[in-house]
């Protein structure tokens, strides 16, 4: 069991979303003494959104949500850990269908109102007898504050459990998002996180639902990343469960805009959070690294320049040095392939700007920057000097322990 | 000083290539107690090709070499390591300008027949001065076999110097080809490694050479990595000095490649050899990966594919921890955004293939697979089973000693 991240923060108190009922159970999938099945329940007319990997070899569990995500109805969700029913053919087929038969015929809805997501170990069967066995005794123990007993049981190499929670209005009535997540390797901003479950009691259509959880990935999972490799199973699923009886939406784009605005910031606030949660927990993180791109010719090109920096292992093995290697940060801006002037560049660590126009700033004092690497967040700001273009990116060191878990565990 | 990588190999002998008189000398440019300042002297008639890097934030030496190339004119190589001379601004050009005007003062040529390459840490001046003084002194003890000296004079984390040589003839004629390079870390595909320089007494236009220089390049170093960071200073440089008399090239294209399929073809091995040696001396390398792709629609197409998984950290870390981990093989190749199907997809590892048509192999057999995941040499071979695309790419492991060398280093 590795020690918890250093850049751990606390499962914060996540309270009820009306009509959400969850736990986790211990089904003996692959890990022994610990919860591996987690469950949630929710009531009829819950509407749900769903944003996958982008992986061309996706997981069965995936292909098995967007279907269900067609319906735009949601019951359950049932996620396990320890197996990720990931290029497992025909079984892993087999395994879903039975599984979510298993659930739905507990809760009296249809299979395709049952969702289901997997993480661990790629490639060997899904033991799903196991599975459904613990169902009937899982779901008899769901209640609406079983949070953190869901945030626990969908772990593999995580080392602390993450959730993120926010109240907002609707229209004058209140609602509550809460999210859990998990994820620590195989990380990597093509789609989303490994696992990322965001509840809501706010009423409203799924097509509503997913342009705010479309959006809000973008400008959170999608711009982090651990170690460049998109998972398999990346989920991140979103279910509104209507509860909070918050008004119609009116009809109008500007209107219905307005109506949401609060809502939608929250949203994003709690997928931000949460998908910061995971990189702190990035496979043997000691720094959390936050990359601020400005002056590219779009804010599509500053994305790509931010990310280039935050996957590149020189970067980030000199951040685990606690070097602040300019050159390498130059480095990684030119290998990013888009529209970048050496000779316009400048670069900043802990708000000291190192490097201007080309080469060293005369008379640069590196005693504040040495001080800033030492800590546990450190912030990159470089700009390109070339337009308006802007974006921010996340990621952590990368150190022994990334190769100490990696090199002998099979995940 | 690191260890000498266990995957190195012995420095062939260098036989003389007509025309070419080279050697190294202490400059005291960075190091100590070692040379580091090499020199070529070629004959006048001497043509020139070049590849570059495609980092946009190119050293100061690659846009000098861009420069003199356009001349397509050789007389002189200048190459110093310990200072990359990236990111370097005004001082950067003027450091060029000044060491090749001294180095065409001694030849008596112009500066622009004179190449320049440097390598070692980014962003910091040259002390060219320190480059120019000891030019004479190198310049008097330059000789037609000193080509172990300038193997080792280019050095940076490099832990053994690299060449190779191939003889064959151009229409009846002997005509020799040797290089030698250098590279360990920040080594990544995109156009070269950090340092080639290769000779040939063969009398080619350079037009004719610059073909051949880039058709060799594709199949060779572009196809290698060792971390994906494509460096600011790479550069592939190719220079014949026409001393053998090889026979006026005929004017058809068909009769002009039958003459030239030998040079091309021992070119290209020359090219490869030395881009297998820079893997073979990958920051950190235990073991040698190859990486096989067939089946994908295009040889472009598989060329991806092949690079994703060469530079997946999970795989790599896998392969050094001699885990046969295809789950994570499947990952990389998902995450290529090439087209691929997981249910056509088959592995093999060592020869033995593993998991075919989206699952694995009924009754699969660990017990090879692991006897040569302990071996040095490791073979992947990759069949999407979409058409007749295929591609081959070289890589390293991820080992501690990656982050060891990077965490620590200033380069």
């Amino acid at each position: 069991m590795p020690a918890i991240s250093p850049l751990a923060v606390p499962l914060p108190a996540l309270p009820v979303v009306k009509g959400v009922r969850l736990g986790a159970v211990e089904a003996g999938i692959r890990y022994r003494n610990r919860t591996d099945l987690v469950m949630v329940d929710l009531p009829a007319g819950t509407t749900a959104a769903g944003v996958f990997t982008r992986n061309r070899c996706p997981g069965a569990p995936v292909d098995w949500c967007r279907e269900a995500l067609a319906g735009g109805k949601a019951r359950a969700v049932v996620i396990n850990a320890g197996n990720a029913n990931v290029f497992t053919g025909k079984a892993g087929r087999t395994a879903c269908k039975e599984s979510a038969a298993a659930a739905a015929k507990l809760l009296g809805c249809t299979v395709k109102q049952v969702f289901l997501a997997s993480t661990g170990v790629i490639g060997e069967v899904l033991p799903h007898d196991r599975l459904i066995a613990a169902l009937p005794k899982l779901h008899a123990s769901l209640s609406e504050t079983g949070w953190e007993a869901a945030a626990r049981g969908i772990m593999t190499t995580d080392t602390f459990p993450k959730g993120a929670t926010r109240m907002v209005e609707i229209g004058g009535v209140p609602v509550t998002i809460s999210g859990i997540a998990k994820g620590s390797g195989m990380i990597a901003p093509d789609m989303a996180t490994m696992l990322c479950f965001v509840f809501t009691d706010a009423k409203l259509p799924a097509d509503v639902l997913q342009a705010a959880l479309s959006r809000g990935v973008a400008g959170s999972f999608n711009a982090t990343t651990v170690d460049s490799d998109t998972s398999t199973s990346d989920t991140v699923l979103l279910f509104a469960t209507g509860q909070a009886r918050t008004p119609r939406l009116p009809e109008g784009g500007v209107a219905r805009a307005r109506m949401l605005r609060d809502f939608t910031a929250a949203l994003h606030a709690v997928l931000h959070d949460l998908a910061l949660q995971v990189v702190r927990d990035g496979e043997g993180a000691q720094k959390l690294v936050r990359i601020d791109v400005t002056g590219a010719v779009s804010a599509r090109s500053a994305h790509r320049v931010a990310m280039a920096v935050a996957n590149s292992p020189l970067v980030k093995t000199a951040i685990a040095g606690e070097d602040a290697n300019w050159g390498r940060i130059v480095m990684a801006v030119g290998k990013a392939g888009e529209p970048a002037e050496r000779d316009l560049l400048s670069i900043a660590v802990g708000g000291v700007w190192m490097a201007r126009e080309g080469t060293v700033v005369a008379g640069y004092d590196e005693a504040p920057v040495v001080a800033h690497m030492k800590g546990r967040e450190i912030e990159i700001a470089i700009d390109l000097g070339l337009g308006r273009g802007k974006a921010t990116a996340w990621t952590c060191d990368l150190t022994h322990g990334y190769i100490d878990i990696n090199g002998s565990y099979r995940s």
